[in-house]
């Protein structure tokens, strides 16, 4: 019965007679509105593809980041509201750099990714750095450090996986299949890279040019690619 | 359904069924009740213009200020709730002026604009310097600093970016059509002034004067024109 | 359709799905229930005046006041909830006071007025010094600084102008009407008195006495008018 | 609409459409519940005079204390909620004592009636010394400091009024009315002590005794009658 | 109207239309279904006496308390909600022993008895000490000091009355009234005792007995009435 | 009129019209679905006895702690949700480890057993030990101190008293009227427990076994019963 | 009646008039729907294991982490809200490691398992480590200390028990019943790993293999399998 649904869903941290929080739920709808994102490891490091969603020719391509370093050797593709990913990605650079400093190393992928979720289970509780919301984004988190690459996925409820390869966004069940047809252990960047890219030109409504997609690469660090070597990739395709 | 749709709306930073966030979507209208701004990017600077509905002859046109100062390589543009624009862009000036007491130099535009939206995204959470609501209005943000001159548009959400030309309020729709038509990378700031003229004039119901419209450049030095300025631009026309 | 208008209008800081702010709105409604006060601003100082209401003849008139000093270069007009406006008032007079403690110096006329402004935006936030609820009062600000005479208005929103003339409360409708009629800058301050006293005449209900209005005039420092100055004002006319 | 009007009403700090506020004028009704209180300014002091309302025989009479000391030159008579009305009186004798120890001087009555009402605007707003809800209480306060003899008006909604004669409470009405008629400036105290009790006799249900008046003068210093005292005012009428 | 009525009494503390705190009123309900106790003040004593319903046989009638210490010179006698009492005996308590410490002499009973009542006052406001509620419960308060005997009553708003003698709970209805009939200002505390005894034997129910009825006078200093004390008065009757 | 009564129960603390708190009274339902408690006050100590309710076989019986040591001269019996207890143990615990730091010696039953009962008063008040709702629990506290032995029972409003005999739980009114027959002030101990294990016996719907039945004595210290000594009583039933 | 009960399920921390705690009871059907865990205690350690639920062939097995050290001689297992237990793990380590860094020695296991279930008591209480809603998990905690090996089992509500042998999540109804048939004693760890393994399979839609459950040991130090440890298992059975 709906009527009875809406009596819980409005309760920000509240469950369900079913036990379910719908609060989190909601804000895991708010990514299947956002824009695609395709992350997929190898034993190179890990490539990260994004669809960018220019949605004025005025709007400066560069400037619709969808994914952002967190430290260097870590970066990640975002879907979802991109003001909550940003707070989200300050968090977690804060983190990394505090963690250079104290230790003198860089913090491996798995805590950072666990900071980063920390914060995000901490919503509607009132403190200072938490939201009063769950945040409506999910990252796709590629790193390098000691153990080698790794690619996290985070959801809104603040649990995060390692995957091998994964999409998130509108497109994403699509792009989830595409990529378990594809994916195997030994592909090299290049041919992740043009995975990444084909799958990404599948769900985009558009033709895919280095202002609408936007490819990184952490191996073993972090690399934003300018668009002659996003124009070279769609090339090679 | 209306009613359901209800029962999401009022409360302040909270995810409807759709993953969408009500109380920043109508924010978002507050902006569509604005006066009409525009802003363009030149290789020489940017160049911010305003319409300022003087609502009555006794007031100061001077003083319906929309156009604002915030470091002297930053200016900005608004459009909404004025007294909402004057917390953010004081908010501002002091992250400014701090960034140049500890560093030395100033600080560039685009983290100059997170510092914004970091304050606009917070509302809703009781802490001291946010609001209690989001914040009802949109800018448009001049700057000029090592990366040359930039132009930033924010909205209610938080979210910011990075534009060659952009209108806010309630003559945007038009304004950023004909901005599409006439923009291009190479026009020299004179043209850019005539052009943000031009396009106010069109979706403003009255005839523009130096009391009705505002004109300022950062270019590389945020430049308020003096209303025999404002007069010679409109003489060009 | 009302119904659901009411559903948006008790929340105290909250966007309606047309982006208004109902609370606002609603305190601005408080005003026009208030008594009228007039500001003029001449090259060689500001005129305020003000209607009384002296509801009972047990009442001591010059209790009723509406006309308060800020600081010497600085005095307001009232209209609304008194004792909201006096507790803008001791705001801003703590922060002149501060100002000249500090600098050595008076206050500039419009930070005063941001000042103020600055404490009526932030109602609903439940720190110390704001209110849980808009300032039901607007202000009528006349000061004289560096920058000559000036004439400040201020609304519940938390925004100002700055006028030439102004009316507000019940009769600020036709107050203003008659204020673009009569206004011109080369008034002197006699004329200025005397245009104010005329219009308060006309929107008051009974005979206009020292006792039932107050004239002040900063010019370039603050002055209420004492009884027989009034006196002087009314046989002018 | 009645059902309307009850959307409104129950937000403690909360405007109506109107421009209302609904809590403040309910505690005005709590007012007109309570006691009828009398004051009176004559050039040589003033005189206050409560009905005092024994419910019981077996109630001691001098502790139904209507009329209270808040410094030696400041006193007050009170209708509506006792216990509300203790709490600002209590206030006000640390405001008056504290500024007797910081400046070694009286403190002036219309400071002390300010420093009253400052408290009784603030309700709802959490702190520590205010109330949840609007003060249910009304006061007359009388004094006498350098400018001399002054009598204050105070209502739930924080507001003041200096008066020369005011009645509060259930049988204010009638007795407002006889005041304006009685009164004159040039009444001794004692004619003011015998218009106070003739004024409260007439609204009074009961015979007026020393057990059910109490009448206070601060002329210049506060001084409770003592039984004998009212019984020969009672006498003299 | 019913239903008009309970839009208003569960605010804790909230004005209805016409003036009243609900919250308050049902909290004195809750005082009409205690047991009854009874004071009565004499020129050399108080005498406290309340009925202890002592609900099971297996329970020790000694700690069912209805009388407490306060001070050595200061005594109570209670009716509602008993932990709620206990809350408000042991803030005597505290205030007391401070005002000893502080003073070198015993506090005096109007000022215990006010300290009692501001904390009663001050529910709602969220602050260490207070509740979240009206406290559930009426006082005697029975006292000796400088001033002689005194006997206060106070209930849930948190106003107090000094008594000649009064009666709390279920039966105080029919108690007050046998107690105007009875009571004349030259009782011996032995006379005191016994009206006090066959008054509370006229609204109990059972048999009363040294186990269900507690005796107690502050003649100077408290004293609670051992079982065979009591059973000499029910003798004596 | 059930919807009436509904509209009163869900605030956590607030009288109905009636004078009553509903949720201390829904709290005290939880307890009348717990498990059985008994405790029985002899001249040389007190036993307590409670059902343990193994719902698997799995469990580790000695692990369901339904008495438990509170000091040395302290233990208590639970019934309701475990959780609850074990927090006011907690808290008993500290009180009684600072009062023999800070005095050196032990602290006395009752000031033990108010110490609790003013942590379970407070729910609601948001400070930072008490619980945002009534403890959902019931207390047998049995003590042995300089007045000898005692027994003490507490219920969710934070209320206690002092008892020969008591039983809590959902057999407890059967249980009640047992201790009332067989219940003398001479009993010794053995012949208390053997009472206590017998009305146990009647109440729980399963044979009686140390598996499933706890018993303890402060005698004058505490201790709980080896499953042999369980067994050894059960023996001499 | 269903429309009733919703009154109060939405309440994060309310009694029902039966004296039900809803939010908690809807939490514990958030582990109804989580994946399977089992432990089992013998006399030489105890075993773990859990099924793993990877929904996607592109998650990395390893990352899915139901089974967590908290210290060496303490391990546990959930089911229900993963990003939950993380929180609860994590406060546990840092209390062991405390524990460790303050005594020198390790906590002993019910006492780390009791401050996990303190933290689960608090949520609602809006303090900074609190949630604002229950924990949605349920834990199977292992260790070894100088009571010999342990098990416990958490859930929602904050409370413990000691279990020989327990099964929770969505399987565990037939999972219990299994273990009290195969459950003594006496068990080998070995035999242990063969009943907790062939449990999990029967209540598994799938078939058993490295990759979709973890097994481990506390015997007496923390183990995780690895997955050729957990295929010697399977081949075993």
């Amino acid at each position: 019965m709906f009527l009875t649904r809406t009596e819980y869903d409005r309760g920000v941290n509240t469950f369900s007679p079913e036990g379910r929080l719908f609060q989190v739920e909601y804000a895991i709808e708010a990514i299947k509105l956002g824009s695609t994102a395709i992350g997929l490891k190898t034993k190179d490091g890990v490539v990260l593809a994004v669809e960018k969603r220019i949605t004025s020719p005025l709007l400066e391509p560069s400037s619709v980041e969808k994914i952002m370093e967190i430290d260097e050797h870590i970066g990640c593709a975002m879907s979802g509201l991109i003001a909550d990913a940003r707070t989200l990605v300050e968090h977690a650079r804060v983190e990394t750099q505090n963690h250079r400093f104290s230790y003198g190393e860089p913090m491996i992928v798995e805590s950072t990714t666990q900071a980063l979720c920390d914060l995000a289970l901490r919503f509607g509780e009132g403190d200072e750095e938490s939201m009063s919301r769950p945040f409506g984004v999910s990252l796709l988190i590629a790193g390098h450090d000691e153990n080698g690459p790794s690619l996290y996925y985070t959801d809104p409820s603040g649990t995060f996986w390692q995957c091998n390869a994964k999409a998130i966004g509108s497109g994403s069940e699509g792009a989830d299949s595409s990529l378990q047809e594809q994916y195997n252990k030994d592909l090299t960047l290049q041919e992740a890279e043009a995975i990444a890219l084909s799958i990404l030109k599948q769900v985009m409504e558009e033709k895919v040019t280095p202002n609408n997609v936007d490819i990184a690469r952490v191996a073993p660090t972090f690399h934003l690619y300018t668009p002659s070597e996003v124009e070279a990739v769609i090339t090679r395709l």
